[in-house]
This record gives C-alpha cells, structure tokens and sequence, in this order.
C-alpha cells in the first residue's frame, strides 16, 4: 500500500500564524544583497556593538570573576538574591517584588503569559515594539491602541476614549520606535487617567538611562501610591550588552501578589537564567563609573542624532525629533510610495536597510519606516545620499 | 465613591492553572525546615554542581577568552554559526538542521509551540518530566502515556495500543525520573512501532553520556532513514553546568522544511543566546579532554548508585535498577503510605527531601517517588538511616 | 476544620468575558422600569411579530399538517433532503452545499468555528450585528473592519487597504445596523476586490427580499465564478418568523469540500434541527402566495421608515437612509452626550428604547445608536417626542 | 501571473480536529451499503420514533394549538416563563434557576462552555456518552475517566483516587451506553466523596423516566443540601420525540449566581429556543395521561431487553444486564477480534449496525461494542442470527 501522508512535509501548528518578527526578517533580504557583493548600511536593528558602542566594561569582569567562584549550577529561578537586592534598592521595593529574566523580551512574555487573560483588552502604543503585538495575539489578549501627537507625546484625549475596561496599558519609554520621550506632565496626566480607570501600567524602560535633552524623569516617583504598575529594565540598551541576557521586572503596589506567584512559577519552569551573568548584572547596576560610561554613550548618540535630522530634512519625511534611545519614525510625505514595504525593498536595492512602517502596528494614515542612528554620522549621511532619489 | 473593585488583589490568567513544577514546589518546604535550623538532605534536584561535580572546566576557561573577543551583541537567534556547524558534526547533518537554544527546556517549549496542535495526540513515557506534562496542557496537545515494564524497558504491547493517530512521540533515554536506558533491541522495535503508523519522533538526550553499564547506544543511528526525529542535548548534565543555560535540537529527515522555519521565528522572537557561553559549547563539545572528565563522572556515579541501590533494597521499596542518568524512581511497597505527598512530607520531617511520584505524571498503580543518587555515599547511607523507619 | 473555599460562589470560565450581548442587555433594564409602571416604546429588536407583523402564514399550516406525519425522531443533521433541495433551487446550486441550521446565528457560529483559525484576520463591517464580534473573539479570530461612506455604501479605498492576507470577509446586505442595500455598481467592486486578494465572502442575506427601493440586486449573479462565497439567510426576517429558528447556508464554488465536511460534523454534533419546521420551511419557500405577502409587509415597513426620517430630521441626528431591513444607525450631532450608553440610559428613563452604537463595534468618530421603525407611524412620532428635548 | 494558492482547497481551522461524532459516522458506511440493496438492521442509534415508539401525543396536539396564538416571535432567550415555572415545580426549585435549552445537546454545550475552564480537571464516567468527550475536548478541560464495576454500578475506590481537584462531576443515569442504573446507595456514596472534595454535579438524566426493575430513585433527594448540583433532561427520550429539539437544565443549591448569569449570556447570544415546542413541553410535562403512556413504553422496552439479553447470552460477549434507558455496552469475549472497528465493520457487512465501543472512551481492556435494543424481539433475534458466526 502506498501511504501519500508520508510524502508530506510536517505543518507547523495554527498557532505559528501570529509569530513574526519583521524587524529580523528584513535582514534575510539584506544578507542575500550582500552575498552578492552590496555593500549594506544596516539601519534596521538597535544593537549598539555591532556600531562601535562598547558594553560596559564592568560586565566582562565580573563574569570573569564569576566563573572562578561557584555559579554554574541551577541559580534560584526568581533571579540571583545578590541582583534582587540591587534592583529593590534602586526601585525602592523589596527583593521579593523582583524577578530577574533572561532579556526584558522573557519579562515581557511572562506578563502577557500570567496577566492578560483570554478576550482581555491591553492598551498598546501606536506605534509598538513588535513583541507586543505578537505576545498579545499568542496570548488572546484584545489589543487596543493609543495614539501619540506630531511631538511623540501620549493623545490624552483619544487614551481617554479607549481605557474603559483596559486589564493594562504598556508605556514604552523612552518609546521604540518613535524615539520619543514623554514628558513629566504627559506622564502625570497618563498616570491619573489609569488611575481614575484602574489600570495598571507595565513600563518598558529598556531605555530609560539614554535620554538626550532635559531632566531625567523617574516614572516610579509618578507613579507611586497612585497606580500598580511593573518597571521592566535591562543590560541590553542602557549598558550595551544584548548578549548578556539579562533583564529585571519590578512589581509596584500591594496587588500583585498572585500575579507575583505566577511569576514565580513561569520562572520555575523555564528553571534559571545564566548566574555568572547575574552576578556580573548586579556588580554592574552599582558600579561607581557607570555614570561617566552612560554620559559618552549619550554625548555620542545626540552627535549621531543631529546629523540624522539635519540630513532627514533635507527629503520630504516628517517625524517627531527623537529625544531619546536610538530610533527615528519617519513619514513619507511624497505620494510615489503607496506601501512601506515598496519602499523598505527599494531602499534595500539602494544599499540602506530599513524596517517597515506596518511590523509597529496599522498605520492608516500614510507610509511609515523606522530607522536607527546607531552608526557613524558619516555613514548616516553615506545613508542619506544613497536613499535620496527615492524620495 | 467607594470603588471596591481597587481593594482586590489582581488574579493571574486562567490558563496559568496548568503551570507548576512540583521537583522546585517541595523545595520551598524544605528551606521552611531548613530555615529552623534541621539539617536537610537534598534528593530531590539533578544539579550535580550542587553536590561536588565540577562542570566540565573547558567551558568557563572559553567563556572567559570570549570576553575579551567581540560576542556581546545579539548572537544570530537560531545560534552561533561555529556551534551550530560543531553539533551538526556530531548529528551527521547540516548546520541549517540545527538550532542553539536557552537549555533544552527552551527547546522543548518551542517543540510542542510549533508542533503540537490543539488537541493533538503526543505519546508521553509514563513516568515523565514533568515540563513535558505542563507544556502539553500549555499548548493543548492530548497527552496520551505509554508504560514500561519492571526493568524499565518501554512496553510495547502497550505502545502499539496508543500510537494510532499520534502526531509525534517523547522519548527520554536515559529516562528522568525512572533512570532506565533503553536497549538497542527496545529502541529498534519502538522506531519499527513509529515507522510503520508514521509517527515522528522528539528524543530528550540530556543524559545520553551518563550511561553505566553496557556499550552506549547511538539512537541516530537506528532511527536515521527509518522514522524523522529530532535529538536534542545540553550543556546542563552531560556537561555538568546547568546553570550556563546552553542546549540544542537537531532535525533528521527531509520532512521538517516548514517546522524548522517556525523554530527560526521562535528563535527571532526572544532574539538571542547569549553568546559567549555559545562559543564556550563550541569548544566544549570538541574538546579531547571530555571522554576522560565524563569517565571519571560516570565512576563517581555509578558507586553512588550501587550505595544507593544496597541501601534501597534493605527497606519495602520497589524500582529498575538506575543504568543511567542519576535518579531512582521508587514504588512504596508497604501499605502504610497511600499517598505520595504523605510520604514526601514525612521524610522531610526527617530532613531527606525527595520528589512525589504524582508529579511525573498519574501512577494508578501505587504510591512512588523520585530520588537523585548524587550525593555522596555515606550522605546516601545517613538519608535512608533517617527514613527507615517509616518504611 | 472550616473549608472557606465552599463559602464561595463559583466562578464562570474565563472564556465568557467575550460573551455579551448589548442589543438585549439594555432590554433588562427597560423591563425593570416598565415593572415601575412606566410605559415604555421599544425601538430596540428586530422582532416583527412583536410589533403587528404576521409570520407567513403558509408555516404555521404546514406545521400543522406535518404534526399528523412522522418527522418526530432526528432529522438528518445536515438537514431535511427536501428542504435541501428547494434551498439548491433558489440557489442554483446542489443539494449537498446546503445546510439546515437552528436560525442564522447557528449558521455562523458554524462559519467562525469551521474557517476562522487562531489569529486569522476577518474583515468585518463597522458597524456590524454583534454577533459577529463575538464570534470572531470566541474563536480568536483578528477582526478587521471595513467603513462605510456618508450613504452607507462600503468604502473601496479603506476596505482595499485592509483586504491584504484576510481569510474572508462578511458582507450583511441589506446591512443591520445601517438599514443600508449595498449597490450592484458597490458590490461588484467589492467581489473585484475579493477575487484579486482571493477572500471568499460569508454574505448574510437576513433580510435580502427587505429592499424598499430600486430594484433587487442579486449577489449570487455578481459573485458567481468569480469569487467563492457562502450564502445565508433564514425564516426569521423576510418570512417573519424568528421564532421557528430555521436558517439555511450554501456553499458557491469549488473550494469547500473541506469546510462543508466540517460542517457536518458540527451539524452532527448538535443532532438535529426541528423536523416539522424543516417541512413548513420547504413549502413556504416555493409558495406563490409569497410576493404579496412580502410586498404588503414592505409597503408597510417604507411608510413607518418615511415617518421615522421626517421626525429624525427634525433632531440633530445625521444617517444614512435606510433602504432596506428595519433599522436606521444614527450619529448624535450635539456635543451635550458624549457617551453611547448615557444618551441611551436617559432616553429609556423617557420610555423609549434603544441599543448603543458601541455595541455595533467601537465607534471612534461619534456618539451613535440604533433604532429600529418596525411600530406604526404613530409611535414613532411619540417616540420622537419623548425624546426631542434630549437633542 | 499564476496565482497557484487558488487551486487548492480551503482548510478547516486545526480546532475541527477535535469535533467527531462516531454514533453518525458510521450510518454513513452503512447507508452506503444499504444503497447497493442490501438490507440493514440499525442498532446503532437511540431514535426512538424511528422503531415505532410513538412521541408522547399531548406535545403535537398542544404544538397545533399554540400555532394559533402568538408565538411567533423570539421567546425570552431563557426560556418561556410557563415551562420555566413548570419545570421549577418538578425540580422543587425556582424559576430563575432553570434555562431552556434546544435539547440537552445545547445544555451540555452551555454548561462546558461557561463552567469548565482551560486545564481544569472535569470527570467523566467510562464509558461515556461521546459529545462530553468532545466538548471537554473543545474547550480544553482535562478529562478524566472514573471505571464501573462489573454490575455497572460506579467504581467509589476508583472515583476516589481521582476526584481530587476535579471542577465538576458528570452523572449519567441511567448511563448511556451501558445502560445501567445506579442504586440509591450507590449515588448517595458519590454524593458523599463529591461533598468531601466540594466537587459539584452535572447529572444527566435524559432517560430517567426509562427504569425498568425497581423503585425510581429521585438523584435530586439524595442530593440536595449536600452538593450543588445541575439536573438536566428533554424530550428526547423520556417522551420520544428527539425533533422537538426542548431540554432544560436546572441548577441546584446557592452558589451558582455567576455560572447562572453565563448561562443566560449564552443564551441571549443564540436569541431563542422555538416557543411552540416550549408551550408544547410546558403541557406535556404536567399533562396527567404521561404514567400510562410512560409504563406502556417500559413495558415495552423490558420485553425486548428480555430478548436482547438471551440472545447475547448464546454468544461469547459480556455487559452487565440494562436496568433502564435502550443501550447495551457488551465486551467481546472471542480473541478473534483485536479492534472494534473491525468487528463492527464486520457485522455491517452481515447488515448489522453497531457503534464501536472506542467512540465512548479509551477501552484499555478489551474489544467493546454498543448496542440499542429499541426494535421489536423478531428483528433483534434475526440481528444476533446475523452476527452469530462473526463471534
């Protein structure tokens, strides 16, 4: 008997239909460019050694020293008690509100995993980080998003439209991609619409240390006795290190408890994160030179900016100023460009990669694409030159 | 307005039910005791670091040279290209066929996320690791169990009963938590059972070098052309360094085209390994020092296992003698004891603490419990001193 | 001991947070002030008897007869072959694309369960009968919504922006809440639309012989060898009966086999739909006596839509003219409400009933509601009046 | 351009993989059999009218005389107020506490949906009447299977070991397929394991009128004050009319508030149950000639068991004797049969309709078939004749 099914490659499961990840997936098209012999300028992807920006040094040390001493067993799921203690001592909580991860992008799927429950609406920026949108759909969750206006700050009027009913809102800030950062009075006036509404905000503060111009604002101080909210954190942006693995959630309130034991048993499963790298995190958080170390990174980043609006503006793109991390959001403001993926692939035969508008969300009202200023200013106007006739 | 809603305390998800991890459960009791200054022995948990076995030293010695090279941005997600090429040598496949993931743990969760599909049939050994138990309630699959017989050999009277319509089939070798290995003869007549109702195959080799008695068997080699498979392994027992979270699946057969690709956007989607413990692995596993250090680990095991069998054998317990791996899974033979939580918590009165048998899955038939024999002997000899009396 | 968990009350499953149902919610609060003694006008449900309209009285007779015959055990789940057969007549079709269900609602609870995978985008109208919202969420589905213009036609530009990777799309035709029909000119771009994206079409026909004006279009001749599509309707509006719960869908095009196989599982899983219905349905939908019986019941229905226009127009309240069903969807042009149900709330304390328009799907532009103009002129125009001083 | 996705065939979505219906399944086999002239001896289905049982005659006359009043609308999507209130006197509970249902079909549907969440254990007797299976299996409750012993009656030292944790009970009585009926002491021992692990009860007691050898034992007494319990019946059996599409379900005991309202959401979302059959229910339930027409069936019925039971005696097959409802669960006790389905196969071809015993659970002992006894002793008597050499 001739049995047909054996002939058939294996399916992935239904559910494989919601994981993408647009932002790498570009890259495959790239590599296949370069293959070929194209020179790419790579403006896709926010990773800040492959341009030249060095880790903080303290990691790599402390590893090493690590790995003299006794931390290659299983380390307690929950995180390092060493790196629970840091982290409480600068959230000003306690070790038991802490949980370390390996990445933010691990926090991120725990909360998804044990908070928001099947037909629950979670309100998202527009536009998002793509693991958002993808955490929610794998989770059920209903996403509902807020808009921002021409300056990147948070639309009060139309978040006050959309939060009835809201399990949580997701703040990104320093937000990807808009480069935007929110103001002390933005964030005031987000803060008391969850709490007149009872939401509580999850906090992605994965770029919280890289903020160019203006005060730094502490959202905990906002946000304390007025909201339950999670500060989620890591070593991949503000300290350089996306290969260290290493990221933290911090639970603010007294209403977390069983969310807090869902934590902990999602942290069991999965069993223990790197622990030289934990110990290596928590020399890192309270190092001395950090602070000289994040003020170069800054001074370098805000040269790289200028030179990336200077150059934007001479082409027909509006965007808000990025006052932060390391992203631009760009809009195409001539009509040759019908969908943003034409032109990601137009631009891509021209040597620059970019990321499509559409992997941060629907963008009804035009052509979007996100880009880095991570490199050199002179390789951001290398850029610029090669993408202009596009536009 | 009192808003009585604000004085709850947040519920996690619904589906957060079917997540627990009863090996770490007990243990939280344990240092309740521990914490009243009884002295505890510590059966329960498979991290030989924790009881004197030194991780293979080739490891952190790479680790530490990588530090100083350039590996701390994201590592391509699907793993490093030198230790994917490494293990693919070792799997007698392609480099495209294989992927490098955060402990066997993250592979097994992406196994049944990409593969399993809602109420799918997957073939679970009966006792099983408990993540297989969970993931399958996680992603919906039907867990259907096959049995084994009293030396630990898979039953296959029993198998040929449950395989019709199976979507793939676990096998663990040597088996956690039952430390059987199964024969070559076992092996070749379950592929047969798989070959002929067209059923794939998951293969758990965590422990594939740790194998006592008998010339090793290479499963690649008898299911290879016969049955697709995929093999995975870590760094985390054969290697001694769980807590380096470095693990791997290797794909066999021509039919995986598209679920090779949803591991790939799995992998995108957490975004990286760290890498310079992937460096590390390269080296590790190519190393010609290892026969010798995994030589040395088996002798200290397998002296273990014989105190521990002796000792065993003076009390009403029923099990397969251990070949491999270094657990015991023990049936109670006195009717004192009707449940194994009873029993567990009795002998953490008397400061030995070990695993339920409920938690590898239902035992219909009696009341069992998991034990590791990684401690020394005479710390083996104290522990069944202290729990002889109840048994 | 005290077991406090039995104090409890048990909790429904976490899956039922996506079930309501808005048009009968607010129904519940009416009555409780009707029990008040207040008089209340319910311009809320589509229900025609309700409201002096007779059923088509060829059912009830035909009931009646089937009685004294033997259609008492099961039907056949997908259906009774005769009334099969005379649905494949009017649909130009085969018997075995047809199936019998418990009204229209079971119809698509079919269509959602069988097609709509996890995460698969389907395009919905907006506003849309909420039964649709519910579905699509029940079974995870990604809905997607299509405007419509100042004239109630479907927006080319918007739907042609969204149709891209969608599994189908429903067209309600003529469209409740609009009370909009859907041009031929409209249509046929739309089926261009859907044949050049490949989306098959779930096209609702409820209230399909319902069209006031213009003469009848049929979609079955636009969407024919162009496009695969399923159509459906049901005794309950066009033959004024809801209370048979008797609905039909069919199959068009070659691409189903799958589908209707799966249909006929959940047929047969439910059992059986009424036997004698089945019967009564068959002979009403070939009896002659049908075009008078539906061209007095529209004649009806224009004038009582003609009095509720002219009230409507004397308010400041913007929509489109209803054309066909018996519903018009109004947008409330005076900034004193600005919230759906608080306009609704205070028109029911004034004893006239309406639904929501967020019930129809968020609204983002405006306050809306739904009324229906099923009552006699005159209590239109006493509705109107109850409710002028609101406006 | 080809577009070569047209060609194929549209998929149902993965979650059909779970929806079957072996009872129907195999009709189709049969009635392919049955066209090629072959005559055919159906004993696979419990349909009643189909064997010449006459429906209860008070439901059709009183269905022709509401057909003359105003029922035509949608009935109050819980059900119509009379039957409600007539149910609730049988019940010796409220109104409020029961919910008409399109024949208890709808109500188990109803009650998986809104009681049983992801992962929660649900036990279910083996064997077992399939739509729980493929319910529980739809909304992704745990199954779990509680034995009977060799009269038929529940296995207490079985449901014990696994009733722990469970989040309801399902009772069928009598069962269906065994046929059995369960003692007063029997049930009032479930009742008490049920109290001590606060299990709740969904008792189906669809054939509960159709006990032939001894006093009718109330479940409801038993019950009462003890467990919460939900009581469900219909039509369908007890007065022979499985058409008339009416059951109803009645909750029992004061924690059910929040499963009652789910109830009614899922309700209010299918609108309506038809209001004729309701009117019809409400008098034929109360109606004073049932005692006659009831005992003349069981009468009836009793005699071709009687037949039934000596017939299979003269063959190797085993069950315990029916003591209610119109099914026989048998074993066969010829090794010459290794899978029901081919035994059942087999006697088709001899022109013997049986439903496999695999359709009603995993049987892990043995070879298991069911059988109706519902037609008259000639026809049963030739059935055995037929099947005589196949055993």
């Amino acid at each position: 008997m001739i049995n047909l099914r054996r002939q058939l490659p294996y399916k992935p499961t239904e559910r494989m239909n919601v994981v993408s990840y647009p932002i790498r997936d570009i890259v495959m098209e790239a590599k296949h460019e370069e293959a070929k012999g194209k020179k790419m300028i790579y403006l896709n992807i926010g990773d800040p050694p492959q341009y030249g920006f060095k880790p903080f040094n303290v990691i790599a040390e402390r590893v090493k020293s690590a790995l003299d001493e006794s931390w290659k067993g299983y380390a307690p799921s929950e995180g390092d008690e060493q790196l629970r203690r840091t982290v409480a001592k600068i959230e000003r909580g306690s070790p038991d509100d802490v949980f370390i991860v390996a990445g933010l992008t691990e926090g991120i799927d725990f909360f998804f995993h044990s908070f928001i429950g099947f037909g629950e609406k979670v309100l998202l920026p527009n536009p998002v980080y793509p693991l958002y949108l993808s955490k929610a759909k794998q989770f059920e969750g209903d996403s509902i998003f807020y808009r921002h206006d021409a300056e990147g700050q948070i639309d009060l009027v139309n978040l006050e439209r959309k939060i009835e009913g809201a399990k949580a809102m997701v703040i990104i800030n320093p937000n990807n991609p808009l480069g935007a950062v929110y103001t002390e009075k933005n964030l005031t006036e987000v803060v008391k619409l969850c709490a007149d509404s009872d939401v509580p905000i999850f906090y992605d503060g994965s770029y919280d240390q890289l903020i160019f111009e203006g005060s730094q604002v502490d959202f905990r101080k906002i946000a304390r006795n007025k909201v339950p909210f999670i500060y989620g954190s890591s070593l991949s942006k503000d300290f350089s290190y996306p290969g260290a693995r290493i990221g933290w959630v911090a639970f603010h309130g007294d209403r977390w408890a069983e969310v807090k034991n869902a934590f902990f048993l999602l942290c069991n499963q999965r069993l223990s994160v790197n622990w030289e790298y934990q110990k290596a995190a928590a020399a890192a958080l309270v190092d001395p030179s950090y602070p000289a170390y994040v003020a170069d990174m800054k001074m370098k980043l805000m040269e790289r900016r200028n030179t990336f609006v200077k150059m934007a503006r001479t082409l027909q793109l509006s965007f808000p100023v990025p006052n932060g991390a390391f992203y631009a959001f760009m809009k195409i403001e001539t009509p040759k460009w019908k969908k943003d993926l034409e032109f990601v692939r137009a631009a891509l035969k021209e040597g620059v990669v970019f990321v499509p508008g559409s992997g941060f969300g629907r963008q009804e009202d035009g052509v979007y694409f996100r880009s880095t200023f991570l490199p050199e200013s002179e390789i951001i106007e290398e850029a610029f030159e090669k993408i202009r006739r596009l536009l």
